[in-house]
Parts: structure tokens; sequence; C-alpha cells
């Protein structure tokens, strides 16, 4: 029978197969069973092969930022995959001061992977997206044979409006502008790593992931001279201030007494010799902004649940070598460079 | 030394390793000797976390689609993952009625592929989008252990601007309407099937790859009725017409005679038992326009290049069980139905 082509699927005991990305029936089945119940608005509901939406208003510029998500394992403390591949761009949008207003997913699949943790992910990612009010509204599906993959890798693109005159840049870094962190820094990171390596320690850690676009609305409004957001992932603080550094042409000089380190997170990383400056963080704001401003932005920041424990943790110097310093415990100074090569694979 | 920390890669013998992912120095190097330069744009030069971008014109609509591609061999008569990856994501863009305009990149990446095979791919890509117009503008780069993945997969993210009050869309069909195809069909298809089979046919079978807009522009021109454009990709003809079938809640019947297919694909589905109505197709328009337009629309398709072999291939009927049928050679009639399973996994 032609007029019920679209079958439930065995989500409890079903996996994935290639037929799943192959463009029929049991790909229709899929789409309709387990991404469009979950993500339902009214631009999936369009069917077609991409969304059409409303443009922003006038006045406002648009801002779109992709990201691959391949993290392992896919379900961690605090997260799983699905909340991350949300979240990640939805921060990357809001980090140049735009307002996110949809999302596109797209999903590579492993021949094999079971239904029900797919389902799972994509619930999470559906919460994800209501909480942070941001659509998904268009994607794809592909599936590749089993040892091609690794269960799911999730691509998400964002799009976001932003006001015209705004522009918030890694490049507007100014010496004397303070250098602001809206929280503890490596949880993310850490949460995976522990996770990965079964460790367990006195309490455990859960990733920071979050949303940040309201957290960065409070820090604009607070800081009108604000200079620069960013989300340091990958590579952590040291990574995206090395970033800033070479980008603005400047130096940056971080005091290690006013950094902010959750005490299971810095037993963890003495543990294993890790420098949570190097580990990524989900959930967490760098803001450049000028002195002045700092005491207004830090105090809205702490006044938002996800900025509680922001801190001004260093300044920006005029320094044509764009190094990135640290004042230490003891006195001295030392470089923060780059990592020069991977810490913690697949932490996103 | 810190100030020539972008040391160029070995791109003739080197190979990606998991550094290239880690957010540090070798991700920074790869970012910019590999795809800033190939895709070189004033957007991406922009460097933030995502791209500042003008919004579409007052009276426009935006237009989003995303494709992940997966496809296997990554290099393959007519074109390879790079050009197919543009052309794939502008055309779901294009056949919305849509003017593409940008383009969001995501690269995922297995420790081991040769950079030089990788130099290969993104300079394609380049090449494909600034033919077509369009830029990328932002993107991203994550890399898979060995075994975790297979060489590259890439999923691109199309914007699009779209006049307020044009709406093409697969619910759009209505009986009486004509079916045009803007060219021979399974051409995409039977080239990856016979360079992965290693088959020899008497002449070579070429992708027809190719970016859509231009041709979806003159359709648009010549039949102002037009009710859809599609392309079909994966599950071929069938598989779109089964679409549109079960979107507009009509039947098709397809003439047999009319369809065109070249002859060296035709030997290959007879040699290999397979069906070129169900075989991908890169560079093709459906259109569903109202009988009067027909002859318009074909001679507009036909006096450009790529739609020198259009034809008008069916036609659409009241049928409440949208079936869609094809009246064959000898004068009888068969269901054109979905396919339940796979034909040709990683097409695309």
């Amino acid at each position: 029978m032609k007029s019920d082509y679209i079958r439930p699927l065995d989500i409890r005991h079903g996996s994935v197969d290639l037929s799943h990305g192959g463009g029929g029936r049991a790909m229709v089945q899929l789409i309709a069973d387990v991404f469009a119940r979950a993500f339902d608005n009214q631009w999936l509901r369009q069917r077609d092969d991409a969304a059409v939406l409303p443009a922003p208003g006038p006045g406002e510029q648009l801002v779109m930022a992709t990201d691959a998500h391949v993290v392992s394992p896919l379900f961690f403390p605090g997260g799983d995959i699905g909340s991350l591949s949300v979240h990640g761009t939805v921060n990357d949008v809001a980090v140049m001061g735009a307002r996110p207003l949809y999302l596109a997913a797209s999903f590579i699949l492993e021949e094999g992977f079971a239904l029900a943790d797919l389902q799972r992910i994509v619930t999470s990612m559906a919460v994800a997206a209501r909480e942070a009010g941001v659509p998904v509204v268009t994607g794809d599906t592909k599936v590749v044979e089993k040892g091609k993959g690794d269960g799911v890798f999730i691509t998400t693109t964002g799009l976001g409006a932003l006001p015209e005159g705004r522009r918030l840049s890694g490049a507007h870094a100014r010496p004397g502008d303070a250098v602001i962190v809206s929280g503890t820094l490596g949880d993310h990171g850490m949460a995976i790593m522990a996770h990965r390596e079964s460790l367990a320690f006195e309490s455990e850690i859960r990733s920071d992931t979050a949303a940040l676009h309201g957290l960065a609305a409070r820090a604009m409004e607070a800081a009108p001279g604000l200079r620069l957001l960013r989300d340091p992932t990958r590579g952590g603080l040291a990574a995206t201030l090395n970033e800033i550094a070479h980008q603005s042409g400047v130096g940056i000089v971080l005091d290690e007494a006013a950094i902010p380190v959750a005490r299971p997170v810095a037993a963890a990383c003495e543990f294993l010799g890790l420098d949570p400056l190097y580990i990524a963080n989900e959930g967490k704001l760098v803001a450049v902004c000028p002195a002045e401003e700092a005491e207004s932005l830090l105090s809205a920041l702490r006044a938002h649940p996800l900025g509680a424990h922001a801190a001004r943790v260093g300044e920006v110097i005029a320094d044509g070598h764009r190094f990135v310093q640290m004042r230490t415990l003891l006195g001295g100074r030392r470089m923060v460079d780059w990592l020069a090569g991977e810490q913690l694979p697949r932490i996103c």
C-alpha cells in the first residue's frame, strides 16, 4: 500500500542502515519519525529542499557561522553532541553581537548506529534549540558504511541578525582594555576527558555547555564600548587570546591569581598534567572592553546565572610581538603560547 | 619565534593529523595555507567566528539549505567532492527560486588524509564557488582519528534571497501541469558507479555536476506560472516525483519514450540491471508548470548550455493515491514507486 508508506521505525531496537541515506522510503521514514517530529516548526513543515525565512529587519546585517561537531563520547556529563551542536553555533553567532535566528543541521550517520541513541541526541538538540529560541529550519541526513564514520557527526549552521553599525571583532582590542571571562575555565574539556578516561574525582565534572546569547546581550548593554566577545572552545582561553592578540596587533597580560577554575577541574588538571588555559569551554565568554567599563560589565555578567563567576583576568598592552603572557602566582611572567600539537582530540 | 608562527605546510608530502583540528598553531596553519588561500574573499578575511554579511534587499526573503557530502570515491569523472559540495547546495537554494548569495563550509577530515588531496578538493571547491558567483564566507575544520571517518566529508550551507511573493514549492503541482526535465538522467550516479566498479564502457560517463541557478532563472522568466523546480539527486527522478506527488496530493504519469537518457548511461544501466529513473543527477532540474507554458519553458531551457536536452516527460493528474506511473514503450503502465532500499550508497 502506497498510502501508508511512512511506517513507524523500530526506534527501540533498530539501527541505522545505508537505506536511511538513500533518498527513498526508508530515509523519508527516518526524517518523519525522528527529525521532523523532534524539531517540528513552521519552517521545517515546508518540506522543500530549503527553508524560506523572513529576512532580518531594515538596518540589520546577517551573521553566518558553521561548525562540525565530532565530540567523543557522544554523551557526557552535562550534555551530549546534540545540545553541544546547538550551543556551539548559537554562541558563534552570539559573540558577533548578533541575535541568533535560525539553525540548519546536517547529520552524517554511521551504519549500525542505534536509532535509540540517535533519537536521544535529536531530542536533546530539539530541547536545546527550543530553550535557546532558535529553530532548526532545514536539515540533511547522510549514511556512511560501518567503519567509515563514528556514530554521528553533526554540522550546524547558524544565521543571526546584527544591527548596522555594531561591530565586535577580534581585531578591535586596544592597549589598556580589560580582559574578562564569564566564569570558570576548562569545565567542558575536563568533563569529556574525565568521562573518556573513566576518571573518578571527588565530584563529577560537568560540561558547561550552554547558549550564551542572553549573556552576550547583557554584556553589550552594560559595556557600550565593548570591543569583542569570543567563546573560548578548542584550544581554550590561550588559543582565543592568541587569536585576539594576532588579529588586533597587541599583547595581552593575564593575572594567574585572577583566573577562575573550579576546584575539581583544577584537581583533575593537576592529576593529568594539563593546563586549564588550554582546555575547551562551551559555556563561557571572553570579553574585551575599555578599562572604564570593566566594572559595569563584570556586575552585569555576575547578575546572570551563566556569569556568576565572571572575573577580570588581564589587560591588553602595546606589544609588537603580539605575545600573550601571564603574571604567575610567584610574581614572575611566563609565555602563554598557542598549543603546538593536540591536547585533547575531539572535544567538540 | 612567535612572529613567524604560520609556517607553510608540506602540502606535497604531508597528511592530516589530529593537531590540525586542535585549535592550536597547526590548525591555524592549515586554515591559512589551504582554506583561506583558496577561498579568499572579503568575508573570510574578517577572520572572526562568524561572517558579517549584507542582508538581502527590502522585499526579499531568505532561503537556507544545508547538505552533507560523503561521496565515494572523492574524485570521479566530471568532478569531485569539492565541486559537488558547492553545486549541490547552490542548487538546493536555486530550486526555491532564490538567488544564491553565500556558502558556509565545514570539513571533517580523517587523520592520515593526504594534504595534496585536500588541497586539490579545496581548489576545485573554490573554482566552483567562483564560477557560480557564490563565495564561501565562513567555515570550520575538525579532524577525527584514522578509521573514524573516510578522507573528507564536507557540509555546505547556502543562503539565498527570494523576492517576496515568489513561491516555488513541491506542494504546488496541479492536475494538468506539464513535467519537464532539463536533460539526460542518471549521468552523475552512473559516473560514480562506473568509476567505483572500474567498469569500462565505450565512452567514459561523466558526472553532470553543475550549478543550476542560471538555468533556474531562465526557467522562471520563461514560465511565469512555474509551480516548482527540483534537482533530482538521491533517489533520482522517481524519488523527486514521488515527493512532489505526496506534497501536492496529485498523481503523475510519465511517458517512457520521452525520458532522455544518454546512450552510455542507458547501456551501463542495462548491464548493471539499474533503472535510470532511480539514479542521482547533480546538474538537472525537474520543472512543473502549467501546460500552456510548457513550450516556452522548453525553448528557454534548450537555449541554455545546461538545458540542451530538455524534454517534456509527463503530466500531473488528479489521483487521491498520489501514484507516480509510467506509460511504457509497449503501451502499458507501470508504477514508479519510491525505492524501498539503497541502490547506490554514498552517491553525493
